[in-house]
């Protein structure tokens, strides 16, 4: 290919990304004026990754976490958001995600593509350093902006703090065990005064 | 600081971020459905570094490009956005946008602080490599944009070509002049379309 019909290729590809500015998440900004997107939760988590970095273990390198986390939900435009406390078919979402990634990641050069596909498919399996943080990190967003703007989603699907221990908490404390110690105090005291 | 003082810091400046989503852009999504966000902006701008990142001079790390797109907007939330077409006096945003500077990054511990405000005032500055290229990447975008949805801000604006060569032909030229090199005559093509 040439550097032309690489910039073809590659503009294809960032021009289908612009949906992801279209998929509607399960949770609402701070403010709770509407629903949040999922690119702008993209920019959101990597911020929070960049900043979070130093809670991270000594063999993580959050350059390939924030490439990671840029690319982790390009899948949605195809497959949807799958909120996590909802009542989803985990093994449809999965599928419908994978073949996401084929078409999506297929738009690019062969080379992007593969170099994509792997750091996706990294994260997906949750098993480096950097797919265990980045997925930690993925989880801490919703739970700090719920505790903000009154329950949130929390409300919306009738979450309990026992579920959250295990959707949110495990992989949490799993890749950034200081921000659960942070957090989980804060959210038991949020649980007990919704249930006073 | 303790690990949770500096938690309690961070997760302020993190809750802060979140009005980034209500800052709205003059230009449109693609599918001209609304006014893009600058926090959505920012995220696609990354993905477009990453993708366009074999298009850089051979000095440009990447990993630094991405951290200061993710930073670069984030004064917006104080200073709004001013759009690049649009008559604004540039000296008063510019001391808009340090003062908003100094509030946002003074939330977080001192050593982040600094070391985000001095990504920030590396971008500004536009004089080393990864600044020119993170510039060109930031003005790549909308222009891609606008050709795929007729026009979008261009004709909001009444902008013409010599406008754009000027506006975003020199940083995209002096960045990223293969990208530019490309985009140039589609760029013509579509104001001699519009002329007909």
């Amino acid at each position: 290919m040439t550097p032309a019909e690489r910039l073809e290729a590659q503009t294809a590809f960032l021009i289908e990304a612009d949906k992801l500015k279209s998929v509607l998440r399960a949770s609402c900004l701070i403010d709770n004026s509407r629903f949040e997107n999922t690119a702008e939760h993209s920019w959101h988590i990597m911020l929070y990754a960049l900043v979070m970095a130093e809670h991270a273990g000594p063999d993580v390198q959050i350059d390939r976490v924030l490439k990671m986390l840029l690319l982790h939900d390009l899948v949605e435009i195809d497959a949807g958001d799958a909120p996590i406390h909802a009542d989803v078919d985990r093994a449809a979402q999965a599928r419908a995600e994978e073949e996401a990634a084929d078409r999506l990641f297929g738009l690019l050069p062969a080379d992007q593509r593969d170099a994509f596909r792997a750091l996706w498919d990294e994260f997906e399996a949750a098993a480096t350093p950097d797919a265990v943080f980045a997925k930690a990190i993925d989880r801490v967003q919703t739970p700090i902006a719920n505790l903000e703007n009154g329950g949130g989603s929390w409300k919306d699907f009738n979450v309990t703090l026992d579920q959250l221990d295990t959707r949110v908490g495990i992989p949490i404390a799993r890749g950034a065990p200081r921000v659960w110690a942070w957090l989980r105090p804060r959210l038991s005291a949020f649980f007990a005064r919704s249930a006073g």
